[in-house]
């Protein structure tokens, strides 16, 4: 069955869309996901993904798309069968089309997140997505993950930036929605289906984008805060003032910070005390003289005044922005190397963070007394990865045992403030089952309808998502 | 039949939620749709709602959900068969939350738009939907409507702005989906199918709704240009170096001032000479001393030098602001004093303005000479309202009897250069069945598959949006 699968699928996407060596495709980058596949294939063309897609179908056998392979869910990872066929978009990179007065980008599925930035950036323009796997992500991917980051505050999450999108159907079949329209409102947007269903009603095959103007000054503050409340009351009042030019807002504990600065290389404190919480805020204009020190400055100003901030440094020179960014972006590496990380990714209303940090951290405490709460995030989103590392000494055996009890205890907390369990990685196979108990069974049945109508023979992506 | 239905929604609704006198609810505004009603009903919280729609449900009833009655394309007046129930929703007119640190307001579908305005004033915020029939459209049939107006260009139409919704679904069941969560990537994003199906999904009763800083200072620019390249031009000039500021930017040809002039109580032109084209500009800012005005004559005078922009004056106070809005705001009453007006809604790239232009110009005044083009809109938004009024001297009758064919040529026009023909208004009843002549039947087939999933006894809304 395999060999004759194989031997159907090379004459559909040539012998270059045949991998001969799936490793590879079998396993998340992380390798946290494992499975194995009954062929890896890539095809160079819509057409070519139409015919793969149509031949599983006809055969009966599962596909499962997959981009950069970047994803945190397991959301791209074939399962254990062996019978599925892995779907990877990554011939597919070409920029088919780029309008600087429309102000549009149209790409292929596995166009690199970072090429589009560069793209755009090379036409005068800024393309916003950025987050830590962007120079290996693929726009495919960001879609199917709906992929949010630091720029979600301003800019809001991929399906924000989406305006059309080619997709070929679980039956083979192309829906040709390549539409650069910012407004259209005949019937059903369908567009909006596909984006965030994580590969399960459909592949991707290309996107039209939207650009913004691009950047041409920033200023960034290190800002030492009291307490989670000050960063909500703070995000507050330089958005008040700064308005749009506030870009990025991330909070990050203590705890966070000094694992960085015990792993991390090259990196040091930029406040000479030690304070529970900091915040890095970044602004942002299309003017190049905007005078944005001056505008973050006032804000601080008046928030230290009120006592919402406790010290505060404001970043002089690129070097600087670099060595803030870096205590931001190594938080996850360096917490790897304080044994297993349980990893959260919730979002609560910005107004709930308080609370929900304080019940959080005090069930956690009551369930594994000595547990590292890991708590950082888009506090501008209200989206925290809350992270934990077990109690010291190290016992990892006895931490991995408790990783479901902890996971829960944080899940419900964020369910119990309205919250989600998965901000932005999405459901992939990670959460499938339990979103099953934070959803309501309507929600789950209106879920399975559209699954339905679009998959009825259940061979896109099967096993994610959806509860089993 | 008709007096058993309506005791039995009293008995639902109570006295008070049945309307004894229909008439302004078979009509819309404008008495471009009539019909007849077998019951219209307010009721006056979700459990009313859910209560009739289960009601009709069980009766094989039709329910036609209605707003402010202010849509454009017929789209809550019922049919003419007597049949139907309006289900009114602007009884349910309570604003839930105003939640200031989520930067959220939670309201009820009858709540006016403008009231929601002013209520994010109140608390020092910004909703930023803004149009024409603010002062009664409702926020209910905004969302149906995934309504645009002026303010799209920086805060997107009405989808982006919403982060949750509460629907009655079509079997009577409440789907409680009022989130106010920036992020939540767990499974389908179901609120999507809701917001601009035009009520033929289900009933949406309350939403979610995502404020922003208030604006403290503006700068409004009347730009005269040459022709649409130049406003395509110019946008692209002030965007790129006001960025986020640049937060309205209306074109209008001379035909369309010249209505206003000559019909307007109290207009003036702002420029002695006649220009082909005008553009009206605004910024905003967040901060109260922003330095607007410098920055609009910066990029405009670079514009006067490339020979982009003829002439242009900035507004210096409030009453000379109101005044060039008035311009705009003026043509389509204006246009009504000039017989009979053929009103379009459409949108193309931007990029593609000036060539839909030139040739929907060309082929109009091919099919009818002298036929008088009002063509005004949102440039950045690709967005232009593309009306017709008759040759000179009039022949009302002459001019109507060749509507279908005009209308055809603009719709044609924007097919081509892949555009909508819907961009803002909706399909209601006006373009339900034009329409099928613009969608794919892939599209089509999937848009009635939705509403099979969602409506499969074909109760909510019949006869809009999709063709029959």
């Amino acid at each position: 069955m395999t060999a004759d699968l194989t031997a159907r699928l090379r004459d559909v996407v040539g012998p270059a869309g045949v991998v001969e060596d799936p490793a590879g495709f079998l396993t998340d980058w992380r390798g946290a996901y494992s499975g194995t596949a009954a062929a890896v294939v890539r095809p160079g063309s819509t057409e070519e993904v139409a015919a793969v897609v149509a031949l599983c179908r006809d055969l009966g056998v599962a596909v499962v798309p997959q981009g950069g392979n970047t994803g945190l869910c397991g959301g791209a990872v074939p399962d254990a069968s062996g019978r599925q066929v892995v779907l990877s978009l990554t011939r597919m990179r070409r920029i088919r089309d780029l309008d600087v007065a429309n102000s549009t980008i149209t790409v292929e599925a596995g166009v690199v997140l970072q090429t589009v930035q560069e793209a755009a950036a090379a036409a005068g323009r800024l393309f916003p997505l950025s987050l830590g796997a962007e120079g290996s992500c693929t726009i495919g991917g960001n879609l199917a993950t709906n992929a949010g980051g630091t720029g979600v505050l301003r800019y809001g999450t991929m399906r924000d930036l989406t305006l059309g999108l080619e997709v070929v159907l679980p039956d083979g079949r192309v829906w040709h929605g390549l539409r650069g329209l910012r407004k259209d409102n005949t019937g059903y947007d369908l567009k909006q289906l596909f984006v965030g269903a994580e590969g399960t009603l459909g592949v991707i095959t290309a996107a039209v984008l939207e650009l913004f103007p691009a950047v041409r000054s920033t200023a960034t503050a290190w800002v030492a805060l009291p307490d989670p409340q000050a960063a909500v009351d703070l995000v507050g009042v330089v958005r008040g003032s700064a308005g749009d030019r506030l870009t990025a807002f991330e909070l990050m504990s203590r705890q966070s910070v000094d694992f960085v600065l015990r792993h991390g290389a090259g990196v040091r404190d930029p406040i000479a005390d030690v304070h529970p919480w900091y915040a890095l805020v970044e602004l942002s204009d299309t003017l190049p003289d905007a005078g944005l020190e001056a505008v973050v400055e006032a804000a601080l100003g008046e928030s230290v005044e009120r006592g919402v901030v406790t010290d505060a440094v404001v970043a002089s020179g690129s070097a600087q922005v670099a060595a803030l960014w870096a205590l931001r972006e190594g938080i996850s590496e360096a917490q790897n190397s304080e044994g297993p990380s349980l990893k959260h990714d919730v979002t609560v209303p910005i107004s709930a963070i308080p609370a929900f940090v304080a019940a959080t951290d005090r069930a956690l405490a009551g369930a594994l007394p000595g547990v590292r709460v890991v708590a950082y995030g888009h506090v501008g989103d209200g989206n925290l990865h809350y992270n934990l590392s077990g109690p010291q000494p190290r016992d990892d055996g006895a931490f991995r045992a408790r990783a479901g009890e902890l996971s829960r205890i944080v899940h419900d907390s964020a369910a119990a403030f309205d919250g989600s369990i998965s901000a932005e990685h999405g459901l992939g196979q990670a959460k499938r089952d339990v979103i099953a108990d934070y959803k309501s069974p309507l929600e789950l049945e209106l879920m399975r309808g559209v699954k339905q109508l679009l998959d009825p023979a259940g061979l896109m992506n099967p096993g994610k998502v959806l509860p089993g």
